[in-house]
């Protein structure tokens, strides 16, 4: 993660933070990404069959070979709230089209906050233009975006890269926020990427759709898929787009920033004090790699055990039993911080008290299920579960 | 739920409940129900992969016409400790069986506890020997029984009914025990079911199918599906089995026995403050109803929205979303403790203090998810999630 003076904007972007009102802190709310000419855009969005005004408006209009901007709001999901907040969405991409001189399915929107509730267009309306007017360049303009997509996020997210690909630099920005309401089923709340290597439009959602799979889809902080997840990858670059080698080292590139803010999610997953990885491998499919990762990842009495340090392992064996995957138990060996626990079927002698003590001392805790089921596998991202956690979540609108 | 005095004992069986050790606090962790005679036994299990030694032993002997006893600890759950595991629960009906006058294969075993630890079978044979010589026929032996397979409950569970059928009266007793690791796929951790009414094996096997189905099996506390989950109905009753009106009428009283049950594990629910009851209605299929109401019942933005008093329906509503049953937003309408909050796809105007304080106040609550899509529906249960439930498990082994 580059962060500070290091942030590489790419050419042709510009992007603001404003406070338009809608948090009742009197936080940074409102965010715009803004292109300087047609930029080509594609979209990844949430699985769930309730989904926010903001994705249906997106989903409608990506791939698109010509977005101009993004706006962004926290404080407000936007999320069932029937066809008045289809409305809002729209009006609200009306105002940001007026105030860059576009037409309104140039523009997108996204939101993230409370869900149920009536956006208030009369902030959303002046914060638009308010926003509009503070669009800049500079790096510091990117990074006050970054913070204001946030909700319970305690720090912003933001990856930049750059490369040459055929004696040209192109580079990569992304900004992410997270926290909760992280499910496993498309994942992040909100990751924008933007870039200025000429990538054709077909090519942008193929990137993107697989980067996200292998990143923001392998990410969970409690399981709850969210209504807004939307993950956008504009491409400001202009002339013969990538082909061949070049798009294939783009492409990893993209899938680096996507596994970079799929990490500082999970790392900064609300109240959590470890930040785990779940490497499941040896399945005879990717799909059940997946599927026991995820039962990992979201069983709460793993996430406990582990906030307590307790090297509790039959809770992670118990959780890949019931994910719906057939294996029997000599088939499953386990590590915690690369500590044999579980070997083949069977518990095996470790020093409980110096591997509670390798998990006190580490934020990163490594869990491996080894399987001898076949050569699939995957990498997996969670935090652990605290009562700090419940107390987030348990005064969030009230 | 009738406790004390009133616990009716069936004809035929006597229990009891000792200390054997296997606690480090000395708290009772072994009960025995022993049956006078050959009793027909029905058994239903986890279906997690990485399943308890008692369960594969259990799982191999029934349905039965011919069984003497039942050995259940608290303390260890004998899981994940593979062929070492599968002795001990054998070497454990041996013992039994040599006090108890019978044959390794006419007695049961189940056990709750720390998963992926050996059983100390030096305190597990004297414990069955010491338990056989205590047996009695008292409800305070029962009500002791319930006591010992108590691992972190806070009150036993313990149901008695009877029932005037064919001018002969029999007694139903049902014992649980649950507190956490209670799942959605097969549900309590343990629940034993008592009757001195005469039921053919393979009756009594399709009625506890059954009656579970709807009962343990719509019932949560965090979703992780436990290594030990079994349930077990004997029946001592000898002469002419039941049939017709007076089968069904048996049938009824087995599943209010296992929905009291039920009931009872969610209420006592790991450091819970709030019970929760989930009628999803109007779904196209049952399946369809019983995977909102997981969804929702497993989702720890619900259960910490309920634990603050916070009507934040938004969740509620996602969770459904996520389910993997596809609807629209307008097939969907949501009631908590009877005030409408979503109404065919969109918020409607509501209390929210008068319905924070109404959450506030009750014990109980009730969450009504009403589609327009069929005729199914399904009652499940569940508990919140506070800080207490994290202590409770982030120290449990350690």
């Amino acid at each position: 993660m580059s962060q500070g003076s290091n942030t590489i904007v790419p050419q042709g972007f510009r992007a603001t933070g404003i406070t338009a009102g809608l948090k009742e802190s009197g936080s940074l709310d409102m965010a715009i990404l803004a292109a300087d000419g047609p930029c080509s855009a594609a979209g990844v969005y949430t699985t769930n069959r309730v989904c926010a005004a903001p994705v249906k408006w997106c989903r409608a209009l990506t791939p698109s070979s010509d977005v101009r901007g993004v706006v962004i709001n926290s404080g407000n999901a936007n999320a069932a709230t029937g066809a008045q907040g289809l409305a809002d969405a729209k009006r609200t991409a009306e105002v940001a089209a007026g105030a860059l001189g576009c037409r309104p399915e140039q523009v997108l929107v996204a939101s993230t906050g409370v869900i149920g509730r009536l956006m208030a267009m009369d902030l959303i309306e002046p914060g638009v233009r308010k926003a509009v007017s503070g669009l800049a360049r500079e790096p510091a303009s990117f990074e006050t975006a970054a913070r204001a997509i946030m909700t319970t996020d305690t720090k912003p997210k933001i990856v930049s890269l750059s490369q040459d690909l055929g004696g040209r630099r192109f580079a990569l920005l992304g900004l992410a926020k997270g926290a909760a309401m992280i499910g496993p089923r498309m994942a992040t709340m909100l990751g924008f990427l933007l870039t200025d290597a000429p990538i054709a439009p077909a090519d942008l959602q193929a990137i993107l759709s697989r980067s996200v799979d292998r990143s923001f889809n392998c990410l969970s902080v409690e399981g709850h898929a969210s209504t807004n997840d939307t993950v956008l990858l504009l491409s400001s670059g202009q002339g013969t787009p990538l082909s061949g080698d070049h798009l294939d080292e783009f492409t990893a590139m993209v899938r680096g920033a996507c596994e970079s803010l799929a990490q500082a999610i999970a790392d900064d997953g609300e109240g959590s004090t470890h930040f785990i990885t779940i490497d499941v491998e040896g399945c005879a499919t990717e799909a059940d790699a997946r599927a026991i990762a995820r039962s990992v990842a979201d069983s709460p009495l793993v996430k406990t055990a582990i906030h307590g340090a307790d090297p509790n392992w039959g809770r992670i064996v118990s959780a890949a039993g019931y994910a719906g995957v057939m294996f029997e138990e000599p088939d499953l060996s386990l590590t915690i911080n690369g500590v044999v626990v579980y070997d083949r079927g069977a518990p095996t002698p470790f020093d409980a008290e110096a591997l509670s003590r390798s998990i006190r001392a580490r934020r990163p805790v490594d869990l491996r299920l080894s399987f001898r089921l076949g050569e699939a596998g995957v990498r997996f991202w969670t935090c652990d579960l605290t009562a700090e956690y419940i107390r987030l979540n348990a005064d969030y609108t009230t």
